[in-house]
């Protein structure tokens, strides 16, 4: 597993994180706690932290710095999912039970929240004001991304650049932050950080349309969501958007088949679009950006880092859940 | 109307806030142009940003990081309050029908999370770390007040002392950090921020006590909120705690009463409490925290701003609504 292997390059960096999420995390709330602990136990593969790592590494910052940021990344992202999974009405979450499914929605907004501004305490830790600004703007246009998001709910007809505004902002935006706060904290050349951005986006957005993808081609319980989730919750991505405009016919006959919201239209859609060429354009569209973030590292002097942000890239495209 | 008096002295101010927000809520996305425009139009008495520009202009603060700052508290105070009409399923919030109600839930809860992150960019303008540090502590206080306060729904018996933890978090801690930064991007010495915080904190937890009392006693419709909510809620606040732990034969009436979930039952408990003397009880305690906050301005000398900040105090216990 090439992931497993970039891992094992920072391990003790990423055991510094979890425990200063750990220890940050600690309250005198019980419930808070307790999704703390259980949000934690079945974290996500924390790439975003890794990534804010490799290049906190990369350009020398200070353990402590990187802890602190990597940690309020991997914070937001989990309080974006919280919220996410009550707007979604998400049973299932990598094979487990979303915490609103457990708790409750209303304990889902409000730890949502808590964790929210937990982030903000651990990053005016690092006493570094561009840090703040990165990750201030950041979370705004994450939040604006999610609301386009919502907007595009059950919108057949949604345009490819919305759904393009809708990537960038729930996900690009944040592994844009994670790459160039690695950097920020160290204080380096204001060319190197956009490069470093520029890796982030475009990683991001590949990263988001081999997700959009897997939701079509996975078939196996790997990816930890219930198979092809987005053509039942109304959300349409980039294999349905690109089928569908290919031709007026293959328009006209999706529309009618969605028109009776039963099981077995949802899964006529989902293999006409798996046997089409819809699948490989969203792959090849991934291998643009992919393509576009490697770039990106070219203006940054390589080092005995640049391999390992080369495999995170690699890592993205290939994986299968 | 003593509040309408000190806002006519803070005017030019109070529009430049106004100004502020509505050109930094501009968004290319209709919703939330939509949904702040509603928000504003139906906006509250603003005490908070007028607390914020009563001491910026105490201690000779600038006019734009004044408005930065009161913008941003009061879009943080917006932001909490979708998110609790989503918790609290509201329909109502001071006589006109909540964002979840015309909206919906989702909508409330992802603009709450824009206004939040706008709150934060704002703050990054005003360059004063201080002040990052401030909200960041005090918008995550918030959250743990509202989870606690959500522990404890439905519970008859909550504790006194869990009941204030609740509203220093959900409101005295706001208060507290409107009043300090109007003096932190002045850098005054820290002893007057104190007596800011102070001020502030005290402030809060006499407006929260008025604003529960009020929930029973008040009986027309100025109040913009159903009448007793908080006992149809399963909120049980100063009023309910002091009644029920009066006397044990007392406490016995009640949990019987609410042992059936209908309306004339909670109409019963609202009239025992409001003939007994919790009513009383509960504004003695508000009054005592408002001369807690009188006397924190002692240690700053007076000035001409002395007596607007003793109006406000004047203002918040004699307040019908």
């Amino acid at each position: 597993m090439i992931f497993d292997k970039i891992k094992e390059q920072f391990n003790p960096e990423l055991i510094y994180v979890n425990n200063f999420i750990h220890d940050n995390l600690n309250s005198d709330v019980e419930l808070i706690n307790d999704i703390s602990e259980y949000i934690m136990l079945f974290g996500g593969k924390k790439i975003r932290p890794l990534i804010t790592i490799l290049f906190g590494k990369m350009f020398k910052s200070d353990i402590n710095s990187i802890s602190a940021i990597a940690s309020a990344i991997e914070l937001i992202h989990t309080a974006t999912l919280l919220h996410d999974d009550v707007v979604d009405m998400s049973e299932k979450r990598r094979n487990k039970t979303t915490v609103n499914n457990v708790w409750g929605n209303k304990e889902s907004i409000l730890v949502g929240d808590f964790l929210y501004t937990k982030a903000f305490q651990m990053m005016v830790k690092t006493n570094n004001f561009n840090i703040l600004k990165l990750m201030s703007d950041t979370t705004n246009i994450m939040s604006e991304g999610e609301i386009i998001q919502l907007i595009n709910k059950n919108n057949i007809l949604i345009k490819e650049s919305d759904y393009f505004k809708i990537i960038r902002g729930k996900t690009a935006q944040l592994f844009s932050a994670a790459s160039s706060s690695g950097g920020i904290i160290s204080n380096i050349k204001e060319e190197y950080i956009l490069s470093l951005s520029n890796y982030g986006l475009n990683l991001g957005i590949a990263y988001q349309l081999i997700d959009d993808m897997l939701d079509y081609s996975t078939t196996d319980k790997k990816f930890g969501k219930n198979i092809c989730d987005d053509i039942i919750d109304g959300t349409y991505t980039m294999p349905f958007i690109h089928y569908i405009n290919s031709n007026e016919k293959k328009k006209k006959k999706i529309i009618k088949l969605l028109r009776e919201n039963n099981k077995e239209n949802f899964l006529e859609i989902k293999n006409l679009i798996l046997n089409s060429d819809s699948i490989e354009y969203t792959f090849n569209l991934s291998l643009f950006y992919a393509n576009k973030a490697e770039n990106a590292l070219m203006s940054i002097p390589k080092n005995e880092y640049t391999h390992l942000a080369k495999d995170i890239i690699k890592f993205i495209i290939n994986r299968q859940y």
